[in-house]
């Protein structure tokens, strides 16, 4: 039996490396400049038993992004037991430092979903809903602290949707700028900016 | 001189007629279902001339897109001679009815310029800094009254900009909303928010 297991997992664990290693070349590569072929370089293994994990491309892609997806809502999940306030500060952190380490492939997200990939647009809301449901509900009634921190209404809904886009537009241009050599703002003039908005959106 | 001048005036005319029709059909189709040959059967020429007019389909949407923009700019120019953060309400107020009025030519733009059309995000970010200059720029010094609304630093640069990003999202994701049958918010209500937004952020 155990050896049936372990056989069976194999691939999974193989493919899920490989997704891992996706991840990383993305971080310094648009999802355009990501191939099979680099990645069967990278790997160290062929083409084909790549297609035979992912099938074509565009399965390949979906699959790291979806991979990359995953680490951004893991990566933000915010601390139990500590503030709402505090709570949306160490995520906002966790977000920006997140979308820095992974920026090219984080620009290929919004730029792909934005623009019409209906793949990446399914990922991209999917993100979006985790972060934002986060916002709003109440952690279980045994943790230690918790509470909303904003009631959940429509009004406060797209609030929170309008502020999503703004700390996406603001993180992008913040990073984008620096690379360019403009470092007119600080990163914790930055943070404070993305993690101030929402509870000043909320209360104007 | 009259007649000669007449017709070469002409022809700019008739292109400048066609772009209007093409900014109209605009309204309620995306750039994708806007083709020389809808416009040829509602303008009532041959597509030959079209051709003539604009060379190709892509300089065509170029040109009925920057129409949309040059309207979308004067028709959210704001009143002379009223304080500051009037000047913005009115200024929203009307960007969002253009909106509403031109909804689906919009999207496309803001979908082609996020997903990597080099001329409609050229014809975007021509749009927002238009508008962003507005916010930061002095009305002349004979002008009626005045003031900047904001003063004009790299941190309040970043904050325009995200600003613009969220104006964006809620217009069209209420926009969206009220056409699939959820109208939770109301439009004063939006344009409460997308008013009050930017002294919220700027104060926060």
């Amino acid at each position: 039996m155990t050896a049936t297991t372990r056989s069976r997992l194999a691939p999974d664990e193989r493919r899920s490396q490989l997704l891992d290693l996706g991840v990383r070349l993305l971080a310094t590569r648009s999802l355009d400049e990501l191939s099979i072929d680099l990645l069967a370089e990278e790997a160290g293994i062929s083409r084909g038993l790549l297609y035979h994990y992912f099938g074509n491309k565009h399965a390949f892609h979906e699959a790291v992004v979806r991979r990359a997806a995953d680490d951004l809502i893991a990566q933000t999940a915010p601390p139990p037991g500590v503030d709402p306030l505090v709570r949306l500060q160490v995520s906002v952190a966790a977000y920006v430092d997140y979308v820095l380490a992974n920026f090219e492939g984080y620009v290929s997200l919004l730029k792909g979903a934005a623009g019409g990939n209906e793949a990446l647009r399914a990922i991209h809301d999917e993100v979006r809903g985790v972060l934002s449901d986060r916002i709003f509900t109440q952690p279980s009634p045994s943790g230690d602290t918790g509470g909303e921190l904003i009631a959940d209404t429509p009004h406060n809904r797209l609030v929170v949707r309008g502020w999503s886009a703004m700390c996406e537009e603001l993180v992008v241009t913040w990073a984008t700028d620096r690379r360019e050599g403009r470092d007119g703002v600080g990163k914790d003039e930055l943070l404070e900016l993305i993690g101030g908005s929402l509870p000043a959106l909320i209360r104007q």
